[in-house]
């Protein structure tokens, strides 16, 4: 068993002002998927891309949007988004705060 | 992609005092894995229990304790609990309010 603080894992700054924290990986013996906490900075978004596997995402502060082939949608604290496979995303800080979230993935060997 | 707030989704009550909201599931097309939201009302407990798949686990809110076979290790806002596969645990919660999280299984056929 891990517990931890999510604080506790030092970031990685994917893109810039958007940082990624891999809080429960492959290296924690996770055999299936990876949680990560997304903190974007604001006015920073995450890149507009597609690829074979899904996200499983929950809001846990900040206002921003969700950005789909259909437009963009609010999103904010207590928010659940799920991007299926091979669906156009992204995630854009609109607010004047940190857009923080959840965003779970499975691991591809 | 599915877009919602959690409380959008219906609880059930799995224990006495303990919700579980299957916020992205199978039945949204969720191929791999299930994000669930619980809500324990104070002094709940889920039951202390081994199962053969993994729990990727994100505190929200409340405070309370992981049982282990190792003891009790407290947790609230920021925790970070990852359960192996067969390891005995449960969540309790000791705080005056709700303890809510995170819990991503495994979706198993």
């Amino acid at each position: 068993m891990k517990i931890s603080k999510y604080p506790d894992t030092k970031p990685e700054e994917d893109y810039p002002g958007v940082f990624r924290r891999d809080i429960i990986a492959a290296a924690d013996g996770a055999p299936n998927f990876c949680m990560r906490l997304f903190e974007l900075e604001p006015g920073r978004s995450t890149p507009y891309h597609t690829h074979p596997w899904e996200h499983e995402t929950f809001i846990l502060s900040g206002k921003g949007v969700v950005v789909s082939e259909k437009g963009e949608t609010p999103i904010d604290k207590d928010s659940v988004v799920f991007i299926p496979p091979d669906e156009q995303h992204c995630f854009t800080n609109k607010g004047n705060d940190a857009l923080r979230f959840i965003c779970v993935i499975p691991i591809v060997s």
